[in-house]
């Protein structure tokens, strides 16, 4: 099997197809990655893309869409509700095939010196590339967004990794990291009542004494009238997917409130999965070298 | 992704090493195929080889193995302990990707009349590939076995499906079929009595009014002390793997036994854990398409 990283690169455009379709072309053009998936939220203005590729592709992949969308965005104008701190937002690298932890951080590091250079775009290390701990979580690094960056990015410690040390106007900054896949999972609750999945979202994540590698939090699903605890779990080889499952129906037992059902958003790691599999079924032993796709692909 | 035909022979030898490499040659010096695995039993005396390719590649490999098998296993001096009609005893065919079962099943009837014609073994047509109900189960078919069929094949009912209407005396009778991938599952129960075990196992299996898929006997494992209900899941997508599981501890509750453990043997198709995983996590409107892996060698 060759060597394989994901990259998920979030940008700032979430209306203007013509621009989102130049934007994503910077990855269509590349040799040697593989487009899989892309998708614009309005209320957001913002777009998510997936792709993957060997490690020099997704490197020259993701230095492309960036410089294209530099060129089409301009952050003076953007307005949204999700938190973003410039045109291209954020660009995590994950390891998929044959790949280690440390070369999608190198590339990570190839990329964000290219980006500063080139591009004169202030570029921030984060989670697995951040150089210090305070630049691990994401969350952190943003905070401020694109309007408090312009003073934000004046102070010692947040002096950026790569590129000027002052903002890009048109294009604000970009974070660049890398980090192990996430897998988006949401468990729907048999209740429409908003406080109980606010509740149990607070017990089942990190911050809130749960489980270690889980965000949470309570979302309505309106159509449905029904409620849902909706996660990331940025770390399933840490926290299983049947681990934060079982927490939330632990949890929403004391509501006397029954789990209807589940759904995984976008892509997930085989493994993922495979381990509840072997979780429920108790299988000992299991290998994924047992697993007639891979022992083909092999 | 391209056109992948699974094929499991096994043959009449499990002892000799140098006839066991021999005959498996057959299939490493064909083109276009790769060997997965392959296994001896002693006490069986018998090899199961597992390999994947082209739908010519694979008709190819099991012609040269059944070759050179004819030429190196003599049938009037084999003895073991499990079922047997040939020197090649059973060659199935699986789709795994992008092959429909008719494309199997047409590989078969090709490769079975190339047996017949060059090789001049009887051969018969079993289970998808059964040209009459009666020849579909495998064990109707092999009933009688080597010694037997010497006055099975003069039955009209019997007449082969491709070769000569008598015996090959040094080779036997070979079937050839097409099937589902099968899935070898063994649930552990925290007891030695083996009572239990075949009593659970009578009541999962088909034809003691359980799961329509499922083959089930009780088995002891010696060196732990205790025993297992042993199935074969002919069928995953109709019968699931869960479901089997699920009965079983059911089944079980009965006697105030727990389950301990399982374990799925040899090889198995991505999808009969992914349904698992579904199941239990109650995922809604899973798509295999969302499995990343999937999406990379699309």
């Amino acid at each position: 099997m060759a060597k394989i990283i994901e990259c998920v690169p979030n940008f700032s455009e979430g209306i203007d197809k013509k621009k989102i379709e130049a934007i994503v072309d910077g990855v269509r053009k590349t040799e040697g990655v593989k487009l899989l998936d892309y998708s614009s939220d309005k209320d957001h203005n913002r777009s998510v893309v997936t792709f993957v590729g060997s490690p020099e592709g997704v490197l020259e992949a993701a230095f492309n869409l960036t410089k294209i969308a530099s060129e089409t965005i301009d952050m003076t104008l953007h307005h949204g509700e999700h938190p973003r701190m410039g045109a291209v937002d954020v660009i995590p690298f994950i390891p998929v095939s044959e790949v280690t932890m440390e070369e999608c951080i190198e590339i990570a590091n190839r990329l964000g010196e290219r980006i500063g250079r080139e591009l004169s775009i202030p570029v921030y290390l984060y989670e697995e590339a951040a150089k210090c701990e305070g630049r691990r979580n994401l969350a952190d690094v943003r905070r401020g967004q694109y309007e408090g960056f312009f003073e934000k990015i004046k102070k010692e410690e947040w002096k950026p990794d790569f590129g000027p040390c002052v903002m890009n106007v048109k294009s604000g900054a970009v974070a660049v990291g890398a980090r192990v896949p996430l897998v988006a999972f949401n468990v729907n609750l048999g209740t429409n009542n908003i406080d109980i999945a606010n509740n149990i979202a607070k017990k089942v994540r990190f911050i809130g004494g749960g489980l270690r590698c889980v965000k949470a939090m309570g979302v309505k699903l309106q159509d449905r009238d029904i409620v849902q605890v909706s996660m990331n779990l940025v770390n399933y080889e840490k926290t299983a997917v049947y681990r934060a499952f079982e927490m939330v129906k632990m949890e929403a037992k004391r509501y006397g409130v029954p789990v209807v059902g589940s759904e995984v958003i976008g892509l997930t790691p085989m493994k993922a999965l495979i381990d509840c599999a072997e979780y429920y079924l108790q299988i000992e032993n299991f290998s994924m070298d047992q697993i007639l796709e891979n022992r083909i692909s092999e």
